[in-house]
């Protein structure tokens, strides 16, 4: 009986199907562990065909929406009930790891197979959900698919399907080339979950700073991007005189410098400029014109703002300092504002973290990085789990969590989703 | 008598086919009259068998080197004498004009048309030269291939051949595919020239400025290229704090403002970054590695080297100041010293000038750019003719000289040619 109402999650299955699917798609060269795998790409496609073909194995029903997120849902004893939701992604930065996201994702199919193989029936049906283009590191806008669905994305859908990469591809077009273009609406209201847990690595050096090993997340800060066009006048290199230039990629070199500075000094949060693009591939033309996006971070909605108006007070600045017929302009702007956790869902995460590893071991904590939780928690119950990063690093090939660690968050995961079922079934939550 | 003895070159003839061979190989949507014909794209291989057929219907014997360099040969009196040549380039940066080396070559087939119609018959051959890669856009190292058939460049052949572009092509895959990986060593010691003429667009501001019609070339600035590398530590846009990142692309803006306010205080000449390429694609990661190119130019090579350790000096400040964890390495370095032209050949241009627009028309200059003629200038009597460029622009798409310009200029270049030749058959030069 016990082991009917307990289902332990296999850690050994877990880690086993977490790398064989990272080294079959999408990972780099060997001796790196780190993972390419763009949304929408080839390496994608190819997860997910194995991913819905292993939810089917195990019964559940699969549904792919108009963004291509991916619902698996196992059915509860309520036929028509909404699903208690496990979600991530399993797309990647281009130099990214094996966990972000990826974790989420395979803990939430171990929880699908124990609960399988454990014949366990829940009161509620309990869904995986796989996020598309999480990272926005193919069409610029993370937590894009996610965004849509909850209907709070600053990007609609068809303006999402409009997104180019960098090879001219839409999105619209890269989720029809890879089958992955479904029928189902991308809104909750008429696709919903009764909530959404997501175990997540935690991509900071927190827990690990204080030896914890299970994380309560209780809120995500604030974002906002801003893509940023400089403008000048292309030259030739050699002979146009320095004074007078019009060079672009002086005015942006400053301006981004000026980002970072503002985000040091005023202490507001983190600010970051990653990408970069001049007009001109010739080292021997002035460019005309340099592309840029700003990540803005804050704890609070208020803080971002005053951030990004700091940063962009110091490049109005330069602009009028330069003098040189140089201008800036902020050519898309998108963001994710704060989000507080729901208490069922943090209840129902710390009750299984005190379970799975004791009170010592646990701690709650803030999201510093962006969810695809974050935007759920909109429209429905939901909350996070973080297990711990080796030396904080993320979004990057060197990404390491330990097979214990994901074992522990996995479990935390299942528990937590029982727990939130049971309590769904003994009546304490009027209906969400 | 008269006629013959001084050939008109063909105004209308020549605009003609520049502007129509501009139309069909490499311009960019109208109504830009821009031009992004890359070095052995496509577009520059069908401009090139249409200017072999063209030679080859004027008698001329074409020769195709190891580089790609085209030598086509009008016969002179005398058999095997090398040629008194006129070069210059047929490919474009990105988004360039239809004039920047594009009139010296299209120019120089209008001196042999006008040869060939007037059945002149000169003491020496003169050839026509196109010269492969000066622009330097797609395989980086500008004035390449002169710079390998006069044995002065820091990049040798094999070297030449291995350089890839941006898609990982070679150079020497490059010049296969387009068939003109040719059999003659690019080598001045085994296909030499008598001389070296060059009618070019002046690039800048200068001749417009003064009201002249013909520059008069007697010198190129030295230049010095440095592709710098810098290197941070990758991590999470959002969990990574401030304090502490070594972030690659706040420190390459630093150094990239750095190199502009080092040319501007220092006055020694000018130093631009016109390509910058970040590791990172994604807006949410810090960057672990920035790429750029510094282009430094100089009067004397003296001058480059005191701007370039300036500018190095600055860069070692930085990263002191910084004390972040990031560094730069300079990956490549590669160069061209300053030239200065030799005195028959700007004798023979001068002379030619003052026939053809007077002496109110003509002015002395330095080129702030680098040209082919500077490599030539090595290893044969060489020199070049200037023509106005509007509003000094070059490396734009807006590049413009008008047709009575060109006319003139090409008009120079042949009565320079017929000059230098009538000289050498009266025994006034003895064999250089």
């Amino acid at each position: 009986m016990a082991l009917t109402k307990e289902p332990k999650i296999n850690a050994q299955r877990l880690n086993d199907t977490l790398q064989s699917t990272c080294t079959s798609w999408g990972a780099l060269a060997a001796p790196s562990t780190g993972m390419c795998r763009l949304t929408l790409s080839p390496e994608d496609k190819e997860v997910r065909d194995w991913l819905v073909a292993e939810c089917k194995s195990l019964g559940c029903a699969v549904k792919v929406d108009q963004m291509g997120n991916i619902f698996a849902v196992r059915p509860g004893r309520v036929q028509d009930a909404k699903p208690i939701a496990m979600g991530s992604h399993m797309d990647t930065q281009p130099a990214g790891g094996r966990y972000d996201g990826i974790l989420g994702v395979q803990s939430a199919l171990e929880v699908l197979r124990t609960l399988h193989e454990n014949n366990t029936t829940t009161q509620l049906p309990v869904a995986l959900v796989n996020w598309t283009n999480e990272e926005g590191a193919r069409f610029p806008g993370a937590m894009m698919a996610s965004g849509v669905w909850s209907t709070h994305s600053s990007t609609p859908l068809e303006a999402c399907w409009d997104l180019q990469d960098k090879e001219g591809i839409r999105m619209k077009q890269a989720l029809e080339d890879i089958g992955y273009l479904g029928e189902t609406k991308a809104d909750y209201r008429e696709n919903g979950l009764e909530c959404h847990f997501e175990l997540h690595i935690e991509q900071g050096p927190l827990l690990e700073k204080e030896g914890k090993t299970v994380g309560i997340v209780t809120s995500v800060q604030g974002m906002k991007w801003f893509a940023v066009r400089v403008e000048g006048v292309e030259g030739h290199a050699g002979a146009t005189p320095m004074p007078g230039r019009a060079d672009a990629i002086v005015t942006a070199s400053r301006l981004i410098t000026a980002v970072r500075d503002a985000a040091l000094t005023t202490e507001l949060g983190v600010a970051t400029v990653g990408v970069i693009k001049s007009d001109t591939s010739s080292q021997a033309t002035i460019s005309a014109g340099v592309d840029f996006i700003i990540d803005v971070r804050c704890t609070t909605d208020e803080m971002v703002d005053q951030l990004a108006f700091t940063i962009f007070k110091a490049f109005d600045h330069i602009i009028t300092e330069e003098n040189n017929g140089t201008s800036y302009t902020i050519s898309r702007s998108w963001g994710m504002p704060q989000s507080v956790f729901h208490p069922r869902c943090i209840e129902a995460c710390r009750s299984a973290a005190l379970k799975v590893v004791g009170v010592d071991q646990v701690m709650d904590m803030k999201s510093r990085a962006g969810h695809d939780t974050a935007w759920t928690s909109r429209v429905c119950p939901s909350s996070m789990i973080f297990v711990p990063s080796k030396d904080g690093l993320s979004h990057n090939p060197n990404e390491y969590t330990s097979p214990e660690h994901c074992a522990i968050g996995a479990q935390v995961l299942l528990d937590a989703v029982l727990h939130y079922d049971e309590k769904a079934r003994s009546g304490d939550y009027p209906g969400s």
